[in-house]
């Protein structure tokens, strides 16, 4: 069976702009134990200093790349055979999952068989698999056991970044001179799969990776690890469609989001999320309740444990790696809601809290829970327990109904925990700064250290339009604080779908958020991109500052417009300050007369500095003139 | 003597997108203790609350208001004759000036006999203002004496932002409710003249306006304060026009501006800076330094005092309120940076370093710098001490040469308290999350709680093209924890010279990061902005959303890229979930509920929902699904 080809020809080609490589950048791959462990990474060239700078032959740079084969130059991707499934034999090889003829889900089976929707239907000739009866095929499962899998060497390979090799070869760049600073202190510690085993066995990470995405890049979400963050795409009721979705996809993996949430909940969700899936190289995840809610057309208080039952395994199936499930919005925390500023505005919070009102009776997400580990488990999908009652405004923030919800997210962990199935928390929201540190502290608290994966939080509610930026502030700092994964907020926040360029502005300003986040944690190795960054900055070595950046196209962009020929990226000086005087230039003429006088600079002003004053005003005259 | 009308035609006419009214806006004026002292305001109002949700009669919000009489639908600017000098008859009738026959300084008195620049010139009738021989004209000199200006009591009535009336008629916008929060603590806390006289008198806030810019609105930096955001505007070498850095300043304070810094180094400084102030109801910050060096030709080590000292009189003659004086630059600290990774990357830091260098001596700022505080004393110009050390990237925070300086500038500071003389204190730059309090509180130890005022910092160097992000994050960080005044930072730092698009980025970034640490930090009434924000979103006042939004128009543009349609801003949902389910229309039926129980929320569960659930589902259904 062959997709429809109008389909394809009108909608499932590639954004080339997508699948570049970014500029002097290339594809490299760290070998693993085995062979079949091949971790990417961007590797980015330098050119070398400038003779008058000192000559140095500048390292490359190795970055965590979360773009997948989509940027491999060896690689031709077509989106409707889907990615390679790296993770296969992997899975195959633990013996303790077994392929499905086909979909076991009711949802699944209505969908294949509909005739109708073959034009828009994925090439699905992939089986689904599930873990043999009374087998658990989680990555928590194999930790507990003391069992290090290929994802977990894979996770320790990429975290580290090729750092072992910087530091052998090219010290200077990572490390720091001044006493007295935290930074770096513990530059020599490696990730090792042991650590990451043990991590993920003691429920502090988790490795989102359902056995049913194994086109998947094993990931890792955890405080003890680089933050990372999520993007969220999806069509609404209102907008968009599946290849534009896809795009999204390939697009916000591009520019660094490490996991994508399809929170579509439009027409053909179960469609879209296939092809999403099935060439996404990062773990996505989804929220079932918005697709079971379309299965009883929006009417939430007759949604049925049954229906949403049959969503879990419909999805699992297809390969979601994390779901969002809002089971801890208990009855008694709802009327606590109706003081507040804003009310109830997470969506499947709401739901949830219509539900059972509606009914008087706990959800059965809550009552069910257990049932929801085991169907987990046999896909090793990771729970990502949902903050139905997140404050929707800073005035609600903290308030006795989120952490009422926050403390019941905590036993549930421990329930999911006693499955061995993987678990992180959803957090806020509208948090202002002096109330971030408390949210984070009582989320370790009361969730017993399970990953905190926040929204924002946004940390003022007076700038739509802005609310990246807003929710970027609080997002650093939860970071720092603890956050394993932040999940972006785009400009559009409040007021509109998304498009390719809210996306992009969304995702930088989280990279920024969590990269500031993991260089105030002292993460090893944090500091390295940016000492090479201001390194090449201070030399005038403009094209290495630009591709060095998270986005060297609109850093090029913008120096461009001040300053368009191309011998102005050779230039020794910039728009600021122009051609006659540079700060920058000066501080060379500090360090070469410190250099020159052939002593320590801290002796330079002991040992008569006043003769050798002389000296400088005519090497400097020279040196400083000619330009 | 009237300005060439050719340049007139060409270049000096307002922007009228920059001096329209922001929407659903008015200016209005409240009266202080005399009838000229009128303190600006911007009243946005509100529509009703619709019938659904209650009805409520929204009142007016109130801001602070730094566009000056540009957006007075009542006065028509020509920038021709500048603004009304509203202080005027304040600084007269304290009777310790005296007018000038015309400019004193020798380049002053150049310019104005320089026939070739009749056409650049503004068309000066002023005669410039000084202190009688031996008196002192500062705000800190009368705070010290005991005297309330009429600048004080106008601040203190600003700051309050109107919160009087808002308290005493609508409360519910304001207080918050929960237990446990500190936020609005102090909420019945006001803001008196005598508060800010005493802030003023022990050095701890400052007011610059400076005797020659009567036209300027009295604002206050200080950290008992609003935080306040400067953004720097001024042409280069490289790049554009008098008119074109008017037209900047009033764009910047259109959006926010608290007070400008023009640091032009091209041609024509002294012309544009003439225009710039006499149609600048904010204060203006220079760096005089930039303008002694074209004096002598770009060459630092020609530099001299006598042209160092001509400079600041013409530029206090002309009227700039604060000076930027790296003045801490010692011969000692210089060697210090020569292991930086990035050396010295302030311009005027850069700039004494060669000079000291050059005549190994301490540099003319620091030896003449009780000179320079009588000339500061005689016009009331404050100091805003520079950061000539400042890191130019992470990996140099908080080092030796950085605190060194910062140590001495504190020393400089006690110098000119004895003088009676205003100063605030620069800092970095650039950053880490970690090492930001650290800063803080030095500064604050060091420089005996003079007001701090930094750029940014840049919490990571990975970003060109995003430094508006990675500085807002430490912005508002170093904001909450005390620094008065931030400096803006703008998407081209680093790469190129901002535009009119890159100056409002950086003004909304700024504004964010500004008002968030006034909400960490308690500020009284910080709140009732995002409290009226958050409830016109809840009740789907889109309108009302945009309109108490930092940035109306591009709100209002993102929502309607999603929902073009004029009817969807009247529309009880928006277009992440569409119309036919709302989270928040689900918060206000458990809202509707509890109250139509006509029980306290918390008693609803005790007093059996059981039978109340059945009505619910009745109700629930009829109001629900009629969308």
């Amino acid at each position: 069976m062959n997709a429809n080809p109008k389909f394809l020809a009108a909608e499932a080609t590639v954004d080339e702009a997508a699948v570049q490589p970014l500029p002097n950048s290339r594809k490299v791959y760290l070998e693993g134990s085995r062979p079949d462990i091949q971790v990417p990474m961007r590797e980015i060239s330098q050119s070398d200093t400038p003779t008058a700078f000192g000559g140095d032959k500048n390292p490359p740079v190795f970055v965590y790349d979360t773009s997948g084969p989509y940027t491999d130059a060896n690689i031709r991707i077509d989106i409707r055979s889907g990615l390679a499934p790296l993770r296969e034999k992997w899975i195959e090889e633990r013996n303790d999952t077994e392929l499905l003829t086909g979909p076991t889900s009711a949802y699944g089976i209505e969908r294949l068989n509909d005739a109708k929707l073959a034009e828009l239907r994925f090439n699905l000739k992939r089986q689904p698999r599930r873990a043999k009866a009374g087998m658990n095929v989680t990555q928590m499962h194999y930790a507990k056991r003391g069992i290090i899998t290929p994802e977990m060497e894979y996770i320790a390979i990429r975290e580290n970044q090729n750092r072992e090799w910087m530091l052998k070869n090219h010290p200077e760049i990572i490390t720091r001179q001044h006493a007295g600073q935290s930074f770096g202190a513990n530059i020599q510690s490696f990730i090792t799969p042991e650590f990451v085993r043990d991590e993920v066995a003691c429920g502090r990470a988790i490795i989102p990776n359902n056995i049913n995405h194994p086109e998947s890049e094993p990931m890792i979400i955890g405080r003890n690890f680089l933050v990372k963050i999520n993007a969220n795409i999806g069509n609404s009721a209102v907008s968009s469609g599946i290849a534009e979705e896809v795009e999204k996809m390939t697009w916000a993996i591009r520019w660094g989001g490490d996991t994508v949430m399809d929170l579509s909940t439009g027409k053909h969700i179960h469609e879209t999320r296939e092809w999403i899936i099935r060439n996404s190289p990062v773990p996505i995840g989804t929220v079932p309740i918005y697709q079971a809610l379309e299965k009883v057309d929006g009417k939430a208080e007759e949604l049925t444990w049954e229906i949403f039952k049959d969503t879990l395994i419909e999805q699992a199936e297809q390969g979601v790696d994390y779901f969002t499930i809002h089971a801890g919005v208990l009855l008694r925390y709802i009327p606590m809601t109706a003081k507040r500023m804003t009310g109830i505005v997470s969506r499947g919070g709401s739901i949830m809290a219509k539900w059972c009102l509606a009914h008087h009776k706990e959800s059965f997400l809550y009552t069910h829970f257990e049932e929801i580990c085991e169907i987990m488990k046999a896909y090793d999908v990771a729970f990502s327990l949902g903050d139905g009652l997140r404050p929707g405004s800073g005035y609600d923030a903290n308030d006795e109904a989120q952490l009422g919800e926050l403390k019941t997210l905590g036993e549930l962990t421990q329930v999911a925990w006693k499955h061995d199935v993987q678990v992180m928390i959803e957090g806020p929201g509208h948090v202002p700064m002096h109330l971030i540190k408390e949210n984070m502290d009582l989320q370790l608290k009361y969730c017993h250290e399970a990953p905190f994966y926040t929204l924002g939080p946004l940390t003022t509610d007076i700038a739509p339009g802005y609310d990246h930026i807003t929710s970027a502030i609080g997002a650093a700092m939860i970071g720092w604080y603890g956050t394993a994964m932040l999940c972006y907020v785009t400009p559009k926040e409040h007021l509109g779908l998304p498009n390719k360029t809210d996306v992009k502005d969304g995702i930088m300003a989280y990279k920024v958020a969590a990269h500031a986040a993991d260089l105030a944690k002292g993460h090893p190795g944090a500091q390295m991109r940016d000492n090479a960054l201001s390194k090449a900055r201070f030399e005038f070595r403009w094209d290495d500052q630009f591709n060095l950046g998270l986005d060297p196209d609109k850093a090029r962009e913008f120096h461009d417009e001040t300053l368009p020929q191309e011998g102005a990226k050779l230039a020794h000086f910039c728009s600021m300050c122009g051609p006659h005087f540079c700060s920058m230039k000066i501080t060379q003429d500090v360090r070469d007369f410190a250099k020159a006088q052939g002593i320590a600079e801290e002796e330079a002003l002991k040992k008569g500095m006043e003769v050798k004053a002389v000296e400088f005003v005519k090497k400097g005259a020279e040196i400083y003139h000619k330009s």
